[in-house]
């Protein structure tokens, strides 16, 4: 059998390809795809199929896919929804197996029973269907072009997979103004069977395929998803514009596309997680991809920014701490290699200034020796107009220079600023492949994009880290709470499963008399906690039920004997299961170690900064699980209230090793015991560096649903 | 005498001018600012300074200024550095008063010494200085183009003041592309004499100035700037660009421009104190800045977006929620107002999708019924491209509905995105006033940046709030300290401060009995705490001098004997000077309340969250004093912890008016004693609304230089 990646493979490269409402009236869409597929030089047969028979755009046209002689490996489906079910059914008896329907008139208006119809009769007939709703598909590996969209689509190196048709065809059109050329690009519609991960299986096996820029409003099935980025972003960059960020923008996403936005906090870190690079607008993500698939890797990170102007030099400064790209500050070396080549009165620091004097010959001497010089591994070069530049050589400075630079694999960006000459370069320059930009912040944040996507590829790790944990002694516990009816754990029950993990927690016994209790007082290490324990006394203080502090054994005794006095005065028919003697807990710094099944992404983890905190400051971080120590590290760093871990006002650097230890035991809990569908402690404190954390407070609920593994 | 707005109104517009260095060679500057002036068809009469004498440009050169008969307003000094104090001497004899020194060679390439001697004696004699360093001037009040930029300036509403030349001139180039009309540009180069504050001063009660836009580095005299500004953006909006956001783009522009750059925080806490609009970049300044002088004032809030995509739809409620865009959501008015204009599958749900079958009379009349529509007062209008769309009628729906809301003061505010059309639109209408963009972001951005000063003109308050302090109490307390040579406060002369400001701080007296002891106790109410005072001993807990949580009269006695004897068993010989009683703090939020000097921007006061969490977390909000309630309320509700002063988890409301109160009072002692010149109190605990606050540590430096008010 086939592996599903070659299921797919067929969708982007039919040798042959039916077009079911193939239309000879040239405003219908079925007019408009066969001319595109005919136009674009598809080098497969096409077959159209019209009711009416006859010719079409010079084929010969079947009345039905049966009558088509040859086998059909795709149908692209153009007709009215309402007969799109027995052309379906055409398509099965005929033994096609992938279709694309681009007829609207589904889920998306509510049409829901039709479009199950439709699926449920595909999946029994092995067929896969793209759509409904959609545009079409192109591909460059096929030269098809099988959608209603423009014509003239360039083939080249990125591949868009968009979710909103309407938002594609735009697109088809604004990559030809911006010269991207596209090696795929695919709308998923409803998203009935393929999506956007069975696409992206196939397109990081496509040769052609260099960069994939995801348009996405929701997700249906969170796990695939990021399975399937994984795979794609060791090899090749992923750029993804999501909406629906506000929470406004995700009800409009909601009723726009009927899934779920959901938080955009965790959509954003799980692409982080993946690797993936997210714009926030298209102009970004268009402005990226088109870099990224001219230029190529650098083998370091030190930057030079070369200007003729001290303002932009210093606003390119400001743009490269905002998109993490690093300067080259060695200012004994960038003299020695700019001295040569810098007017009077210029700077040989970074921003290297060439003054407003600065002429193209300048420019190519300076670019010129940070080419030559061996630590300076990308240039961010800026011009601001001036009198005494040489502006008819502008075009060729840049194209040139622009070459040099990619020969020797090392990225250079313009940005260019000024009057009608400068503008007109710039729109010329749009139809080559150089990185020229109207605004010191674009041309940064592309140069920035390539060096996010470096330290990604440099640092993830691919493993999955587990902890040995318990799972049947935490079932019994779960299988005990679900049997009483319960869907969340007790106190002593969220312990157990603690202990099974081997999480620390205070340690606590059940003493049934004082001498148990001297006893474990003595176990347990002085200063104790004493408090009742009846299920008929619910405010134990009220009841004089606890004791603190309690630091030696006649303090034990007193307390003891108090609290049975007392709680038998609050409440003389109280069964006394007996007296709880517990550690008095150490003060450290309060976190929050939480997990949870979003019903987008599936398990998720969340770390941060615990207390009152969480709620307003909002100091926590996510990722999806499963997840190794590497992720788990990355997540710690992102809370603000990090410093706090590595110790400041002089204080000891704290147990970071309890922390990662605990999350991984919390995750691997998540993922074993299915049927925990929450687990929070809180607080989870953490002590000085060697001293470890200690759970002091779990909160657990399940759901009676599945059966752990 | 006139005033000194009076006085830089003549650098604008001057009857008479004269240029110093007025040059025959083509590639002089000298030249060009010559051909300039005469090209740009000022108003006055102008005089070339040449000491070879005869005719340039067909003008009679005098061999010095003093040959002139005409008395000359302003003289335009364009000669190398070395001549230009003997230039400035001659026009002193001239009896010229102002002074546009556009020669470079001074301050900004260390030449401090000559540049100091040319500004005093220009002010010696009376004369007023823009520059040195500087490419000149233009206005539009007096068609003056007295730069050596583009000669091709279209006159308009923007007025340029910008720190650096060279992005000046290149900003005249890029504003006519853009057609961005300009009532004036200026660069202030060295800053020597006049500044930004001057300008601003002359700008405001320019008639032809609508909007001014300033690219800043580095401020000198924050103190005037933001008097200036308030008084400026109180009429006319003012957007500023502010390089060297970042460390290393900070370290750059002091290298650039010698002046500092100052905290990026600080200064941002300030322009929306001043109500500046802040662009991060040239591209998003320019764009509002073109938006805002076309675009009248919306009398409301709520916008509608119209889309015939539900991609773009999304993404522009997105946008709408990043930059403060109100969206309308009555469904059942949006229903009425949109049913009859939107075709099948539309929605008339806001974004009111129009669906990809639009055409330009779908949008006509959905525009149409948006401006009708009293409840919506702004408009932001979508278009991706699509085959059925009537592109031929794009140019004149976006010109015509841009004009006919214009009328009726309703922002509109275009998003066009597809292939080779709609990019010649977009170019098409860079002639025209029209808000057409290519980003949806973009688009958002703009009507967010008109909001946003509307919400400023209708919020500020112009008052200054101030505290009825004792400020020659606070004099002695730091005349006798510095008497003693200390530049700091002890506590209780803190203590003293905070009192003669009414700032509640724990209640504290001095026993030198047991019977004051006790009697000091019942005055404070229990419980108390006892502390030895002593020089003699300076680790009180270390020699049992400190007795905490004393609840009643027999505790006070025990303790004060106790603690009398711990302290002669622990030093014989120590000098008790008595025994301090106070009152044992209450819990309450831990807030921080600072106020400094800062070096650029004098005066400013601080509140944030206390704790180890300024550090770390840098939850903190700035404010320029003096200041008032309203602008102290707008500062306490930036702070990220806001939420925990209204309470969250169920607890009560925090006292909010002992927190402005508070801020209120150290700012009057900061603005009335300037003698201080740092004061912190962290903690100041807040208790529930009505409890009050309590300054429980206070922290006060001093410089000896000054006397207080």
């Amino acid at each position: 059998m086939e592996s599903p990646t070659l299921n797919i493979r067929a969708l982007f490269e039919p040798n042959t390809l039916a077009v079911i409402g193939a239309a000879r009236d040239e405003n219908k869409i079925g007019y408009k795809i066969l001319k595109n597929i005919l136009d674009g030089g598809y080098k497969g047969k096409v077959f159209p199929v019209n009711p009416q028979g006859g010719e079409i755009l010079g084929l010969k046209a079947y009345r039905s896919v049966e009558e088509i002689n040859d086998p059909v490996d795709v149908a692209s489906i153009v007709i009215p929804a309402k007969f799109v079910f027995e052309a379906v059914r055409s398509c099965a008896r005929k033994k096609v197996k992938y279709l694309t329907i681009i007829s609207s008139g589904f889920s998306e208006i509510g049409n829901n029973e039709e479009e199950r119809r439709i699926v449920s009769y595909a999946r029994e007939h092995n067929m896969r269907i793209l759509g409904p709703n959609i545009f079409g598909i192109y591909s460059a590996a096929a030269s098809l072009n099988a959608t209603f969209g423009s014509s003239g689509i360039s083939p080249g190196r990125v591949a868009i997979i968009t979710q909103s048709g309407a938002l594609g065809i735009a697109m088809i059109g604004k990559t030809s103004v911006e010269n991207i050329g596209l090696s795929a690009i695919v709308s998923v519609g409803n998203k009935t069977d393929v999506d956007e991960a069975d696409l992206l299986e196939y397109l990081v096996t496509d040769p052609h395929t260099r960069i994939v820029l995801m348009y996405i409003e929701g997700v249906r099935d969170g796990e695939r998803l990021i399975h399937a980025l994984k795979k794609v972003t060791r090899k090749i960059p992923v750029v993804v514009i999501k909406s629906g960020r506000s929470e406004r923008g995700a009800m409009a996403a909601a009723s726009h596309t009927g899934s779920l936005a959901g938080s955009d906090e965790i959509f954003d870190a799980i692409m982080r997680q993946c690797g993936v690079l997210r714009a926030e607008n298209v102009e970004e993500a268009f402005n990226w991809c088109k870099f990224l698939a001219h230029t190529p890797f650098p083998a370091g990170e030190s930057t030079v920014i070369i200007t003729n102007g001290g303002g932009i030099g210093v606003m390119a400064t400001d743009a490269c701490e905002k998109y993490g790209v690093r300067m080259y500050d060695d200012t004994l070396a960038l003299k020695e290699i700019f001295s040569p080549v810098t007017p009077e009165f210029g700077s040989t620091k970074n921003p290297v200034d060439l003054t407003g004097g600065a002429t193209s010959a300048h420019y190519n001497s300076a670019l010129e020796a940070a080419l030559k010089s061996e630590p300076i591994q990308s240039v961010i070069a800026l011009y601001g107009e001036t009198a005494v530049f040489d502006a008819e050589n502008l075009f060729s400075l840049i194209d040139e220079n622009s070459r040099r630079y990619k020969e020797k694999k090392k990225p250079l960006v313009f940005s260019i600023f000024g009057g009608e000459k400068i503008e007109n370069c710039l729109l010329a320059m749009k139809k080559g492949e150089a990185a020229v930009y109207g605004d010191v912040y674009q041309a940064v944040s592309c140069l920035g994009s390539i060096y996010k996507y470096g330290h990604y590829l440099k640092e993830y790790s691919d493993g999955v880290d587990e902890a040995a944990i318990d799972p049947s002694a935490i079932d019994r516990v779960i299988d005990q709470a679900l049997k009483e009816g319960r869907t969340f754990l007790l106190a002593h029950e969220g312990q157990a499963v603690m202990r099974s993990a081997g999480i620390p927690i205070p340690q606590t016994r059940i003493a049934h008399s004082l001498d148990e209790a001297v006893q474990a007082a003595e176990a347990i290490g002085y200063p104790v906690v004493l408090k009742v324990v009846s299920r008929d006394i619910l405010h134990k203080s009220d009841a004089g039920g606890v004791a603190l502090d309690l630091e030696d054994k006649r303090e034990v005794v007193d307390a003891y004997q108090a609290i049975l006095r007392n709680a038998r005065a609050y409440k003389a028919d109280a069964h006394i299961e007996g007296v709880e003697v517990a550690e008095m807990v150490e003060k450290g710094l309060e976190t929050i170690v939480g997990a949870r099944r979003d019903r987008t992404f599936g398990p998720l983890i969340m770390f941060g900064l615990g207390g009152i905190y969480v709620e307003v400051m909002k100091d926590v971080a996510f990722r999806a699980l499963p997840i190794n120590r590497k992720e788990v590290m990355a997540m710690v760093k992102e809370i603000r209230a990090y410093p706090l871990l590595l110790g400041v006002r002089g204080e000891e650097k704290k147990d970071l090793d309890g922390v990662v230890e605990t999350i991984i035991k919390v995750g691997t809990i998540l993922q074993r015991c299915e049927r925990i569908t929450d687990l929070e402690i809180n607080p989870l404190l953490v002590y000085e560096h060697g001293r470890g954390v200690k759970a002091v407070d779990v909160r657990i609920l399940l759901t009676s649903g599945k059966k752990g593994a």
